[in-house]
């Protein structure tokens, strides 16, 4: 297995490269009976799309989803979604030169050394290119837990580079390039990246991503666990270097009297849980937050070894974004999306049939 | 699924909780041929054991582990290698009270109601007891990838709760109850953990692990990364809320001409990339973090309710760790042990007859 | 992977060797609240028990099973359910020949060519004792199928040798050593075994099972398909060399006018689809033969090969079955009851949401 | 999950319906460097293409191949290979009709009744028309096998409807509509065939395929024993309802005497074993044997219900094939070789190091 597969019943399997002819997915086991059509995907599609601001790469990429199947009268079958997305702007002569070397920080080292051949045209397979099928397949799986559930998501950029961003509100996040929950930071923002490119240089960020109206139940005690899954799919996204759940880091100097969230009938006292314990949902909110690592194709010079071994020096020409946390938001909110669905299709499987005489207590955020 | 399972070659599947008559796994996919007796595995399980000082539960259990099967001669056959785990010392009067209520911070609110019933004692299989098959599985991971790549493991306490622990060598692990690879803390670190202990109150933690002599080409490009999957199995560890790698959030801050590491004829000039690129190992050391939150059970009462919904107070009593992190360091290198162990079985399915002309440049740590 | 797991949902891992110190499995993805016990499994332990009668081999096994986990207070609590049998009659020396040369017809040669090694006593892995941990998982899947849906199984050897058994009712079925439906032909059926016996040979068999009260809806279109599932099964099971659904092989010579069962407003005019169409149950009987063949183990010489290639001759002796086709049919009924309990599970995963106008037709048997 | 998906290492997805845009797979885990470009595919989809002679459906498919992923340079970069094929010649309107009633012996009813809702069209997603991407899938596993290892596949119609054809020679497939190996029989077989068609009926069929040139130790002991996994590949063909593996069924009347294929220095003096022992390939030819059911497609009027279960009549128009086991015999190749190169990938992952001492015997055929 080349492991281009995620999820146990909603099952995600994307294929392509940022420069070959398509890329897509196929989506196995979604429920029967969901209206759909591409007019559900293309709009998370867009969130993520490259070119819509002097901030991230000019490529200029239309991001058109077409179903291929799994859809009959506006209605999925319950049978395999196949989603394809054409690439249609590949100047792959920027990357030529790549082929005799590697760049600092990216996987053209451990491509050449596990495959011992690569395609290099725009980072090939490793490209962020390839959070595309995920966000499409994504936004079936958001459709149906908001549908069956009420199941919510969203998510935010807080921190770029050294800038932490105060959060404002959700309300900001679709009104700037960078899905800042934030009005007051952004000319500064917008200062800071823009020398940032100029410098030839990149930086990293820190998404912070929620899901509302999770049921109580979802995941499995060892070793599928929630979190563990979600920690799988969320490090599986290009870049992503460290995942906290709720309090994250931060618990390691809490002491127990502090972290454990006290339950009282009218909900949970707070929410250091980040909405799971031991694996499990518990209605709250679900708040998970990445790290995400400086573009590794930069235009300032680097330091790197020829095919022969000697030392060469890289320059990244070609189009990149200065930070590819500035589109990430979209592509972190998918991944958590995909991983509820995944459970919630898991936990009905087992316990279907599981009545529990009390109603779970409201959730504290 | 209930998802007890780990790994898609090396596979382990565990079973038991806390109280019942015994614990165990089936490992399933290991090479034939490999020397293994049960002394191979014990000196791991002790390692990780109970009741070993004063600062962890005193809970006596000898976590004396039997080989059931795939072993034959002293050479493992290929076959589902069976180890087993009795319970000796259940003393589950002391959870009797439990079942009315819930522990804040503790699985016992998503398990009842995810399955309707629970088992109580010890926390059931939400218990970190659990984490001892698994330790017991990856003692023959670690004797096969040392043996067949010499490839090491090793990981040390670097944080209790407000207490940073500097590095000062591995040498110092074995010596202290905590696993700090430090000397001149330690008698601070006792008088710390005797408080909380005294307070019935608990704190987290912090966990390094390293693995060393890693080949290079190990991993997936998406989804099943070899840090996607390390996130995983860490985050499935009981109580870990962070995972880290190499840089981890510190990459948040770094710039471009900073985090990614330069290749020289004599080796990679840094790691903060954590020995991964691309979701592939470099051939350098593979670093992880892990943020372990308190204890949840803890005697200082806390507000809580009770299956009437109603609140209530619960005080845990019985025999508990005051820092789970304190015994975490074998199980934090047993998951990465079981996460290199399948990716280098799965490496050589796709990858066995790659030859790559140049020799892969040395490894910085 | 040895592969050593079967079920996506309802999932069963085995270990164990017919020799070693125990056999047994894990039952992972049990539904909870289940009244569970281990006098539930016992019986059909006891069906598939070696040592019964003068026709099958006369090693003494107990075969108890003793439940390790996953239940409390008499119920299942949904997570894994382990289950352990000690092995207790192992004449060791028997089989210390074997290691030099290898069985016509069975498992020696490939084993010794795929590991490298073997384990040889009393056919190791490969030896039929490996399907009791299947009897006692199935034993689970048949109690939650039957109080969940009505669902029952039933078997029987249709045909021994040369001799086509005449189905006259399952009432015979315990009433005779061979799992016959048949009160008539036993005398007959024993001369014949006696005489194999005598004549240190063996003979294949036709084991035909079936599955009553299953839901409509069952199963998957592509690939796994409720009927692959349980070809894989079948054929899994030690000596099968042939599995038929419904009317199997009859149905190359039959017209289409004569094969497609006709609905009617009063059910399934017949049953050639054996209760499958398009891989998913038609809520028909699935019914299911498989065919048998011959134990290699025989005490006639035959003609083999030692380790060095040269010529030699091997006789097995030690204890065997002459047909173990006569202890398969609760093994075949199991395997059936792991394929329906995991589709099951696996149906209300993906479909538990629909709900069709109209009643399904009743089944024809 | 539906179940979309076969294989473990190397995993093919596939997606699509009849008369949906298009159909294609995702084959995930192919080893890199491979030589691959369309022309070594669409020569297998052309063998399995409709249209080619009066005896199969009239559809006319190009089934054009296209590569939209995995492959650089002219070589599979180890990345997942994305192929689809168009659907070109879509007469929905044929099928209007279909969606009040139900086809005897067809997968309407179960689709019906599991989805509660399906695409009727050509049979939607039951149709034998998604066997095409798993052939084009196939034709990159055949290559890696005769590359690697010369493995190479041969398959031929052994009976259709009553008739049985006598095995003349592999080297007449090709020159005959049927894939029989035979030269003599085949003006009898045409009239057959044209008789059925007049009538509005159809018949079933026995497809026999080998695979020559395989290594020793391909599979495993439990459960995903090889000729396991040959049995749900086979049984997950549309229409198939029965599996041999060598001497199949007639094993049952055999004695342990004549069914065990003895050893000699010269190689295997026999192959009722059909290449596999304890679920373990011997080196000797893989053969297999299925049965295909009448197809279910016919103008002759039927007993069925309607949406409402009253009392219904349906003739099947549109274009079908009076025999689908006409146009099988290089899909049932087609999922033989993706059994054998999936475990190809999984026995070198466990038993890469492992080294025999004397060479394997000659095969037998």
């Amino acid at each position: 297995m080349s492991g281009s597969t995620i999820g146990t019943l909603f099952r995600v399997t994307t294929f392509g490269e940022s420069h070959g002819p398509a890329i897509g997915c196929i989506v196995d086991g979604c429920p029967p009976g969901l209206a759909l059509s591409e007019a559900d995907i293309q709009p998370e599609l867009d969130r993520r799309r490259p070119g819509t601001s002097r901030h991230v790469t000019q490529r200029k990429e239309e991001d058109k989803v077409e179903i291929l199947s799994g859809v009959f009268d506006g209605r999925t079958t319950g049978t395999p979604i196949g989603l394809v997305i054409r690439n249609t702007d590949q100047r792959s002569k920027d990357y030529a030169n790549l082929l005799d070397t590697f760049r600092p920080g990216h996987a053209d080292y451990t491509y050449h050394h596990k495959y011992g051949l690569r395609d290099p045209r725009g980072g090939g397979r490793a490209s962020a290119r390839l959070t595309a099928p995920a966000v499409g397949a994504a936004a079936i799986a958001r459709k149906w837990l908001q549908v069956r559930y009420g199941t919510t998501f969203a998510g935010h950029l807080s921190q770029i580079g050294e800038i932490a961003i105060p959060f404002e509100g959700f309300e900001h996040v679709p009104n700037n390039p960078f899905f800042a929950a934030n009005a007051s930071d952004i000319a500064r923002i917008e200062v800071y990246v823009d020398e940032l490119r100029r410098a030839g240089d990149s930086c990293g960020a820190r998404i912070d991503v929620v899901a509302r109206g999770v049921p109580v139940g979802l995941g499995e005690p060892l070793y599928d666990k929630l979190d563990a899954d979600i920690a799988h799919a969320m490090m599986g996204i290009n870049a992503v270097k460290g995942v906290e759940i709720g309090a994250g880091f931060a618990c390691v100097a809490q002491r127990g009297t502090t972290h454990g969230d006290e339950l009282t009938p009218e909900g949970f006292a707070g929410n250091n849980a980040g909405g799971v314990l031991g694996g499990i949902s518990t209605g709250q909110d679900i708040t998970v937050s990445i790290a995400i690592k400086p573009t590794s194709s930069i235009r300032s010079p680097r330091r790197s070894i020829d095919l022969e071994g000697r030392a060469s020096t890289v320059e990244t020409l070609g189009r990149h974004d200065p930070c590819v946390g500035i589109r990430a938001t979209p592509i972190a909110e998918a991944m958590l999306a995909l991983v509820l669905m995944d459970h919630a299709l898991r936990h009905r499987a087992q316990c279907g049939d599981v009545r529990v005489a009390q109603a779970p207590i409201p959730a504290s955020r």
